[in-house]
């Protein structure tokens, strides 16, 4: 499917399953919201599947992996290189990411969607659209039929796991130069809103990144009511494959969770496609990159969760599947005020006549 | 052991293993402190058990129940028998925190120490102290005596389990006064500024709270500088018990996780007591209660996750044990930049002659 189509196929939540999931928690023995965004994302959860009762059983990280042409311009703590390392090490639980998808029993899927490289690794998923971008300070990062590729490469990805919950992860240096001028773009602001010092940048480069991002807006003049020329023109393979996902989530009904500053912008532009898909998208840590608030902002999204991390590749996403995981063990398995009663002599023993009642408890 | 042998008993972290747990973060394959929080953790974990490599494999929440004469002054929402069932429940994985036990695979020891009634569930541990605490409007809540008793108890279970991480939680109807009472007195805090709404009450008994811990200030006259003064005379058993615990838990050199707003105030306690106690806990959820981030402030603590929970009971402790857990999988199974190297073939791969080099990556 095209992506008017894709777009088109991406339905509200199922406001039916929601309400059920309200009356239920308002049910349960304890008081009203006080496990707070547990109780929500099991609303949310019931929206999204049309089911009250649902398990996280099976996890799917997707990580896309492409490399980025800007890194020319020394915007990067990291060699071009690292990209193609860090991919096949994703593949071999070797990476902050895929070592936490391991100890937490979620599957992974690398997706070569532009690594600079042939990569030989059988399990690194070959869906190379090119090797590397182009540099966007000198003209658009690709074509806009390739960004329509690259989205489309990720829709089918997450069209196509059957997991319970998917997390959104990318692998590219001199992405995050790439997001902060997406992020700009769409959200109209400043270069300095915007961009931070991602892997870990010299202030000399930290300056060079800002100017760098200000010279490929300022030479591909995108337009931001445009998120696929936008895409094309100052974004990556990356970026655009991730917001592809994040729709082919929607479209497939799966809870899809946000990782840091890149999967965020990338989950913007999936906003900015179609509005509703941010129903089916749940965020997972606070990125310690500063343009990370202003994306989940321009979203209405709030993190779950507080570690200073800007690792990237999905690191973020184990640990937020265990927090949806926990939501649905709240709203499946928690005794009801009904349930909660204890039938077997106690009410003989409570003393000073306070009288035992469940009631009394809502 | 009394509290002064168990204070004394209470050592620094292992500096040596720290500094050998900030060298191998520094050589795993990824940008310096990248992992945030999650390195952090590692290093401080390695502090505590005198090891780098830790797993945390045994996970147990010890809850403690007690009744607090106070809601006789109509302070909370529900019933004071209400602390007997989910005192029961707890035991029966009924209730949110045991829930959550159950799900994530925590052991749950439910102490009562002051709940009023006699309970017949052998599940529950009977180290009941007292038929609840008096009213603290009128006088103290326990005698000094008893006081030291209860922190015997918690500190006595601390010792007693052999868990990798221990959570402190409560039950206790009443049990948000008494811990805003003891707050304001060690902290010389406005009643305004530690007080909130706990299981969720009227406007109308909001202001009788507040002006009930006021009054029992009061008419106690609390030693600010007396941690047993303040628990006995306007706490309650289960903070008392509780503080103990966080004691016993440094003590014995265990992790020992800070649960929402009551189990923040026995861990101020702890704190106030042996101030090098705070180097072994660790966060959980930032609390809905107004009164936590001033305790975890006075103690320099962040919390780790934003789930604006007020459940009590323990329930923010399982997650955190999965983020501890995540935390020692980071340090034990990621690669270090030696062991990143792709070894088989690829440096001939890439592309425009970019090196190869891992020592870039640093």
């Amino acid at each position: 499917m095209n992506l008017e189509q894709l777009i088109a196929s991406i339905s509200p939540l199922d406001e039916g399953a929601m309400t059920q999931a309200r009356h239920r928690q308002a049910q349960l023995a304890k008081p009203p919201g006080s496990l707070g965004r547990l109780e929500e994302l099991s609303i949310q959860l019931a929206g999204i599947t049309g089911a009250v009762h649902n398990r996280m059983e099976k996890k799917h990280l997707l990580v896309f992996a492409a490399d980025n042409g800007v890194v020319a311009e020394g915007v990067s703590s990291a060699p071009q290189s690292v990209t193609l390392m860090q991919t096949i090490n994703l593949t071999r639980h070797k990476t902050g990411a895929s070592t936490l998808c391991k100890h937490f029993g979620c599957e992974i899927t690398v997706c070569d969607v532009g690594v600079n490289a042939d990569i030989r690794e059988p399990k690194v998923l070959n869906r190379k659209i090119a090797y590397g971008t182009g540099n966007i300070v000198h003209g658009p990062a690709m074509t806009r039929m390739h960004a329509l590729e690259a989205i489309q490469i990720g829709a089918s990805l997450a069209l196509d796991t059957d997991a319970d919950v998917i997390g959104i992860g990318e692998m590219g240096i001199g992405n995050t130069t790439t997001s902060s001028a997406v992020l700009a773009v769409l959200l109209d602001a400043d270069i300095e809103a915007v961009t931070g010092r991602g892997g870990g940048i010299t202030d000399a480069s930290f300056l060079k990144k800002k100017q760098v991002i200000r010279d490929a807006i300022a030479v591909n003049q995108p337009d931001k009511t445009d998120v696929v020329d936008v895409l094309a023109k100052v974004g990556g393979f990356d970026i655009a494959a991730m917001c592809g996902a994040f729709l082919g989530c929607a479209a497939k009904r799966r809870p899809v969770v946000i990782d840091g500053f890149i999967s965020a912008v990338a989950a913007l532009c999936a906003y900015k496609l179609c509005p509703q898909a941010v129903r089916y998208f749940i965020p997972s840590h606070a990125s310690y990159e500063i343009g990370y608030k202003l994306a989940m902002d321009a979203m209405g999204l709030q993190p779950l969760f507080l570690l200073g991390m800007r690792l990237g590749e999905g690191s973020g996403c184990p640990l937020a599947f265990e927090i949806l995981d926990a939501a649905c063990a709240v709203i499946n398995d928690m005794a009801t005020f009904d349930q909660a009663g204890i039938d077997d002599g106690y009410l003989d023993e409570i003393r000073e006549g306070d009288k035992f009642s469940v009631e009394g408890a809502k």
